[in-house]
């Protein structure tokens, strides 16, 4: 009988070995007032803080985050950026595409397989929220006894943003409104979180409860974040980029920097003095201590590919023992020229896999889709869209309109078109018709099917103006097989294609008249988007949508329902 | 075969009149920027405008509001204020009281009949949506043919708000936060959704589109409203009050008004210089054209019974055919001593029912329920409260958790308390212990019963301060039965209650440290929410819920649903 249950606790410590150790969170979501840049205004937090909870795991680990909403009228639904969620399509947390909206006052369960190591980030994806303040990083550890292609003494993490003192409403009723508003460049740039607003341009403005100035420079909420080094050693800095808006560049005084991991992949390491991160990416580099140990040294990040208006987001690198306080005797480093695009194009071009740790691409496709990133007008409204559809979301989320057979309708089940007229269309121009329509179509995919996906840039509304657009895809690493200037040739270019060893991201920059050729397998059961991680982009309708073996996916959990068609449903 | 379509016809036509005709809207609420006091903000829009459309209809008509939510993340619900709702408890329009609030891209249909003549209101009814602009008119005309107790010669109608430049989102956070933050006086108050904010205060602030600045005085919004008369006739004028917070007077400059309505109610008519009017309330007054014809007058209102920091909110009475933009030569009427409470107190004690009209009250209640109104502390938050309870609604809806018996436990079952220790209770003193409990408790009363409500007002937390608290009762009108200072005394107070013609309301003022008794019969099976008409007082607490024969209500429409344990259910 005692070896009968030795036995059994053999095996139940081999189950949890195996299946990895379950990751509890409670988070309580809410609006607060914080000065995150020493300006005082609302902001979304996760147990009181902007950047939420760092999640932290290790490789095959269960993470479950039970989320109360109390927004008081405000819906909520937070997306985990990076984890593909194999098995639970259910958790990728899209209002409107795997989910309905999370209700003031109720709880969501959120549970996923974290499968990969790797750093990942997680954000609010419904409306604007993520603008508002909800996001902070998701970290995986590899098992212990793993080892990586790479050494550390120790881990640092960044979580980037830009910042704006309007309210996302604000931000969205300008967008839908016509004429179109727009708010503008973000007041300051965030680095975990805090930034410095030159506060004596709002010197006359009162802080919620009048005891002040809007605007206060000694609120520790807003003193420079630091980062803690020893001379001498080594450290590993995950930084991700959750902007809304801004590309940035990261640099750090007098440092070099190693690119060692890119959206959770090993990257092939080269060296940078500044790194170059769109909305959407991660990155891990490499940093020694190895700078005069007497001072300090800034850390900053400028806005690029955008003429900034928002002054260089600091932070302090610390030599052990010197104050963390001190300031570094320099300015905060300004950045490159912003609209010097061949040094991003050139690192994103850099960046291939560590040679111990390619993926093969399969050397074939079965499906392009080339995507033509427009900027259009529908009915008065400014829109962004693709091959001239403008993205709007069905009121019944896809993956259970596509899974419960008694939706009927949700969407309009035309296929959304796998190109657009290269031979009719002037991407150096503004287009010379607009006008572009609203859809809610997607694309269906056959189960394990290679796809090939041609982003293509053009230029926007605006003559001689063509915009970075960081494309992410839910559920899915890709291949990324090349980045092009002008209109993408499926004969010269795609010969041209990267098809030895292509890093996999999650999130790809298309930058300006270019393009860029990624590369997937549609083999996770479910429905994904894909789409511009920039706010108001998305907002205004780029992004797409991808079905994959959706009759494969599990039973769907009733806690996902409760709108559209699912309002009054119970899931049968 | 003529005959038997012709009978048919007149049949049909016979119950068209009877019953009254239907009156169809269709809403689309979202957010827009409006420069209602020539301060440009984000305000909450019907079709456009705040106020919204002014429902129109005749006594036995059935109104029928298809509402949109365009909100884009929040929810919404809205009250139809003054309509009894009888039989159709769910279309009360309360989130957490009668529904689940309507998400985001939904479509929810108010169904509802006009049972009774008279001037009613309509706005928000979940978190403070009503302070962001969701509010409007109802108008119910008697029948063709039915005449009224006083004459005129047309009727015009005039809704009057309080108007803070912060968002409700703001003061939400403000009143949640620990220390408690107030968001102070308004900034301005509106006549017909329009007023005049010193855009000098704030020159240095930009408009939305960056264009000038955000406060703009030659914008056309805010120009003052207009009432046109014609010299000599004599109008009807209409007056509601939506407020967020403030009691008001009302005036127009060298006119008489004779109050001729309350809350839908016939008054037996009296003329006053000034309409002391509390936020949930509506009047007619009557005023004749007869002064001056070459000149415009002032309609003015102001802040009374809290120490005003808002200017006199101003419109034009135009007297035909001056130019209605025409400014009147004298500044508008500043109002009496907003510190003066016996007038106010004299205007409620004259408000009788029309002789014509009366309807009797029953001479004995079964029931005495008193509620000592009172400012208290829980956890640290500011909140106020009834007999030591601070009113917290329930995740599941109270009518469908009564009506539905797969609902369980979604409130305490434990009733609300019928009384307090007047004994051991100063009201003239802030308590001794602030501390209450949160409670979701409600009042269940029989079903057709005679219920007093005894109002108890109280000092709040600070010392020598009691504020006006204007009580609005759903579902019901009631009797106002007597208004007195100081501690309610049940037997010599109650001998001089009036029991012979006292007017019918829904929505009744408490006095600074007084008391108001009302008596109303619980013959309206549902669940009814009786609370103080201040916004904010309202979230932080200050309300109780009433339920009557709820095993008399129809089938719930499954609309109604979809929150806490009705997710994902569908009505049986």
């Amino acid at each position: 009988m005692g070896k009968l249950l030795l036995g059994l606790l053999i095996v139940l410590l081999a189950v949890q070995a195996s299946e990895g150790r379950v990751r509890r969170h409670k988070w309580d979501v809410k609006y607060e007032y914080k000065s995150p840049d020493c300006y005082e205004k609302l902001v979304i937090t996760v147990n009181g803080q902007s950047p939420g909870p760092t999640i932290r795991a290790e490789q095959g680990d269960t993470v479950i985050v039970e989320l109360k909403n109390s927004l008081g009228t405000e819906n909520v639904a937070v997306h985990w950026h990076g984890i593909r969620q194999i098995g639970t399509p259910w958790s990728d947390g899209v209002e409107g595409v795997t989910q309905c909206p999370i209700l003031p006052g109720d709880t969501f369960i959120y549970k996923f397989v974290v499968d990969r190591p790797g750093t990942y980030m997680y954000h609010a994806h419904y409306g604007m929220q993520r603008e508002a303040g909800l996001y902070g990083l998701i970290q995986v550890a590899v098992p212990k006894g793993t080892s990586e292609p790479f050494s550390y003494d120790a881990d640092h993490s960044i979580v980037l943003s830009d910042w704006y003192h309007k309210s996302a409403y604000q931000q969205a009723a300008g967008l839908s409104s016509i004429p179109f508003v727009w708010v503008g460049e973000p007041q300051s740039l965030l680095i975990q979180g805090r930034g410095r607003y030159n506060c004596s341009l709002v010197a006359s403005l009162k802080n919620a409860a009048g005891t002040g100035s809007i605007c206060n420079t000694t609120n520790p909420q807003c003193s420079p974040h630091v980062t803690i080094v020893v001379p001498g050693k080594t450290y590993r800095l995950r930084i991700a980029s959750v902007t809304s808006l801004s590309a940035l560049s990261f640099e750090i005084e007098g440092h070099n920097m190693t690119i060692v991991e890119a959206d959770g992949h090993y990257v092939d390491p080269f060296v940078v003095q500044r790194l170059f991160i769109y909305s959407g990416e991660t990155y891990s580099v490499l940093i020694k201590a190895d700078q005069d140990p007497t001072r300090n040294y800034w850390m900053g990040t400028n806005v690029v590919g955008r003429k900034p208006a928002t002054p260089t987001g600091a932070a302090i690198l610390n030599y052990y023992p010197n104050h963390p306080k001190r300031s570094p005797p320099n300015m905060a480093p300004a950045g490159p020229l912003w609209n010097d695009t061949a040094p991003r194009v050139n690192q994103s071009r850099a960046i291939k896999a560590h040679p111990g740790y390619v993926v093969p691409p399969p050397q074939r496709s079965v499906r392009v889709i080339t995507m033509l990133n427009t900027q259009n007008r529908v009915n008065g409204h400014t829109k962004w869209g693709v091959n001239n559809f403008s993205f709007v979301l069905p009121h019944t989320p896809y993956l259970i309109a596509l899974k419960e057979k008694y939706v009927k309708h949700a969407f309009n089940p035309t296929p959304a078109p796998d190109s657009y007229s290269p031979a009719d269309y002037d991407i150096f121009r503004p287009p010379p018709n607009p006008n572009a329509s609203l859809s809610d179509s997607i694309y269906r995919l056959e189960f394990g099917s290679v796809v090939d996906v041609i982003l293509q840039n053009a230029n926007s509304l605006t003559a001689n103006n063509s915009e970075t657009h960081p494309w992410h895809l839910h559920g899915h690493d890709f291949w990324v097989l090349g980045f092009g200037h002008g209109v993408y040739n499926p004969v010269k270019d795609s010969s041209k294609l990267n098809l030895v060893n292509p890093i996999m991201k999650n999130t790809v920059p298309l930058f300006p008249y270019g393009w860029t050729a990624i590369r997937f397998r549609a083999d996770n059961p479910g429905v994904w988007f894909f789409h511009c991680h920039i706010e108001p982009h998305l907002y205004m309708g780029m992004g797409v949508v991808f079905e994959e073996g959706v009759e494969k996916v599990g039973r769907l959990p009733s806690s996902i329902m409760g709108c559209g068609q699912t309002k009054g449903h119970r899931s049968p």
